[in-house]
């Protein structure tokens, strides 16, 4: 039986879940979703009612939110492991996806739709394009020092924590931010791995996610006004 | 050896943290924070640079983040256990804890900020409750799916996920939004636990948190001015 996985190629949360699929060498079909809208339809709310990507279907089995499908994977599919066993290394390992996704996306989603001409920045956006930066600096220092001397965060063992933090840090400094030399050594270790350049994505895929980034809050208020719309005419 | 909590009693954070260390039956100290501005002091800072609680402390372990906090102490105290072990029940727990976090949190908050007379709400604010409401009724049918008849969301065990939501959904009755049959019968054998009881908020507390909520905004907008300033000033 093949897992299914709902995806969009670019999309930060599903990148970590297609790359876990692929370093466990695991059979999958990827349904692609077409984020400007067809997250909203009907046949891809049957599937999510959150209108998220990604989403896995083993069998009878479907799961949302990436952290719970790489967590899912992991205990369905247990080799090779993605989890370190000592309690330690598995609260380094939780940190990273967890300050990745709460910290540091949402500063790299900020400097995705910075114009490419920073002189044509209003005041405000500059405000917060800096504070943007100072908040994605100041993520990679603790976890550059979470890393510390080691080839991995959990020691000699590739994990979940490099499958979630390794597909966001390497696109940073195209933005602008510094990279530590010890975490520049670590994103290019993973940039080499076959798993990681099968999933890269091509200079013009990079610049339509750009381009999707700056019209996605005007897309989720168009989801908004729908759905209240829905609720005040009644079934 | 005992365990140090940084903590602030009516964090949606903390608290599921605070209640695990309670059902673990381990020996803690709790060390409070005052959400209205001490956690940007540089002595807090020290302890969590993102200036957030809670944080666990374990001898020379720090560990920040909720969940990677619930799973280092399952790792490091395994009995009682609190994560089941099949996959679908650990998916399930995950996804329980996640979609807490990320779609019912963010409106319980709002309606938590909401006028007491909601004639008093501009139009605007009318049209975000009436959004939040929605979002967090449709949250709770799709916990109530995964839910189903089983007594706990991973089958017979307590788990994570109702340390997660365990701590959120009961006061969603108060602020207007039904609980369907099966999740409030779950709810209440939570609520009577002598962990939930042990860790309640007394009516003042929760208005307390409400008048929190309300300038909460105001004290993160402070706190941008203060970084930014200091960027731009140098050492």
């Amino acid at each position: 039986m093949t897992l299914k996985l709902y995806y969009a190629r670019p999309s930060a949360y599903a990148r970590p879940v297609w790359l876990a699929l692929l370093e466990k060498q695991l059979p999958f079909e990827l349904i692609p979703v077409d984020l400007s809208g067809e997250q909203f339809q009907p046949e891809f709310l049957a599937v999510n009612p959150f209108g998220r990507v990604p989403v896995l279907v083993d069998g009878d089995h479907r799961v949302v939110e990436s952290l719970a499908i790489l967590d899912y994977l992991e205990a369905q599919y247990p080799n090779p492991s993605l989890m370190p066993q000592a309690p330690h290394h598995i609260a380094t390992v939780r940190m990273v996806q967890l300050i990745t996704l709460n910290e540091l996306l949402p500063a790299l989603f900020r400097l995705l739709t910075q114009p490419k001409n920073l002189n044509q920045a209003s005041d405000a956006q500059q405000t917060e394009l800096a504070y943007a930066r100072s908040r994605a600096s100041s993520t990679l220092k603790f976890l550059a020092r979470l890393l510390g001397e080691k080839p991995y965060f959990a020691g000699d063992q590739l994990t979940l924590a490099e499958i979630v933090a390794g597909t966001v840090i390497h696109r940073l400094p195209e933005l602008g931010i510094a990279l530590q030399p010890r975490l520049a050594h670590w994103s290019e270790r993973l940039l080499a791995r076959p798993t990681w350049q099968q999933i890269a994505l091509s200079p013009a895929e990079q610049r339509d996610f750009q381009r999707y980034m700056r019209v996605l809050p005007k897309i989720w208020q168009r989801r908004r006004r729908q759905k209240l719309k829905a609720l005040t005419q009644g079934p």
